[in-house]
């Protein structure tokens, strides 16, 4: 069976990542990262994630967190409860998060014979992170061709991207379509064990299970907010 | 003062980048990795270094070695006692280890705001390792300015490879000049307390200081062997 890496953080995007890599026929690996962040929660949910897909699924330590720079990762900065302006980076910006991610990705990919690695990046609702771009992706296949021993033979991984143009809501219908435990997944920034329901992540997520007539499974903050308002 | 990253093993070739760094001018940042090297005495002689030049030392753990598939993290696999053939990828290239280490070391430049990351990568010598090539660091700086905030507002770290087209006695030479304390260097592929002598890195090292006049710099094996064609 042909074997695929998937980035798992544990929230909604990288789990119906690993559901459409599994439906295209391979075997997963998951790989998720303890890295300082504050929301450490998503690693137990990526851990249930991938069981529920009967996936491996490895977790390694990379305390780039330490490097600080980070609302993720650095206590003295709040993440914040409003949009990110158009064009602005937002402060939940870790500095080179997804490169170090996908460089660890790539090492295990080549170290099992992975044909893919598959990212829950999607340049849709996150447009102010540099990190999560096509051009992005282009540059990173690139250097990847020529990084590796399996690159360079022809057989390196590939980076596959499948929610790169979706939507929030188009990301929540797939999901569900694919049987992803949604109530499982943390998309949260917080820390703590229930998500805040204010910030960005929360935000986005909870008006899109709205939009696809899932307020059930929303954050409970936007469940008394809609509860309010009928 | 403006700041630079340089990422140090231990080695020669790292020692004597970090010594060009600081005369060029910058105040140094050294980072290592615990990886799952066999070699662990390194990073204990990269401390001894990068205290000999007063710079900055972090160690960072990730056990990309965990992974498997290198003769460097795998007990299994023998560190080879002879030359690799032009042409092959020796059993000591650790799968995606110069991609994994060059991202953490650029997420450290853009939080600490380093001007320069500074790699003690060298093509001439080691030419059989992918990820030691110019076309790959051109790559990964295309990359780096478009992956990261600080890239796009045209403030990215620069990678920077001074010993890229130097011989291994051009680098002897320069740690020479810039007082490297070469014999604190460990350049051995080997655990143990002594350099195997016999490895590719300890030949060509041991080569290199016998062809500059210092064979008493060199690995006791290389100094018995002198002596024994005396």
């Amino acid at each position: 069976m042909h074997k695929a890496v998937v980035l798992l953080s544990g929230g909604l995007d990288s789990s119906t990542t690993l559901a459409i890599a599994q439906q295209d026929g391979y075997a997963v690996t998951a790989l998720s990262f303890r890295y300082g962040q504050r929301h450490t929660v998503e690693l137990e949910r990526a851990a249930h994630i991938a069981a529920h897909f009967g996936a491996d699924h490895r977790v390694i330590d990379i305390n780039i967190g330490s490097f600080g720079g980070s609302a993720l990762t650095d206590d003295r900065i709040d993440v914040p409860v409003d949009a990110t302006p158009d064009g602005v980076i937002p402060p939940t910006y870790v500095p080179g998060r997804n490169t170090v991610f996908i460089a660890v990705a790539l090492s295990l990919a080549e170290a099992i014979e992975a044909e893919r690695l598959y990212l829950g990046i999607t340049a849709v609702d996150y447009s102010g992170y540099p990190d999560c771009r096509p051009e992005y992706l282009d540059a990173y296949q690139r250097l990847a061709d020529l990084a590796t021993k399996a690159g360079l033979e022809g057989r390196g991984a590939k980076l596959v991207a499948p929610l790169l143009t979706l939507t929030k809501l188009d990301i929540v219908r797939a999901a569900l379509d694919l049987g992803v435990p949604v109530n499982v997944t943390w998309s949260c920034y917080q820390g703590g064990t229930q998500p805040c329901g204010v910030c960005d992540s929360c935000r986005i997520r909870d008006r899109a299970l709205i939009d696809a007539g899932r307020a059930d499974l929303a954050t409970p903050h936007a469940q008394a907010h809609l509860n309010h308002h009928a």
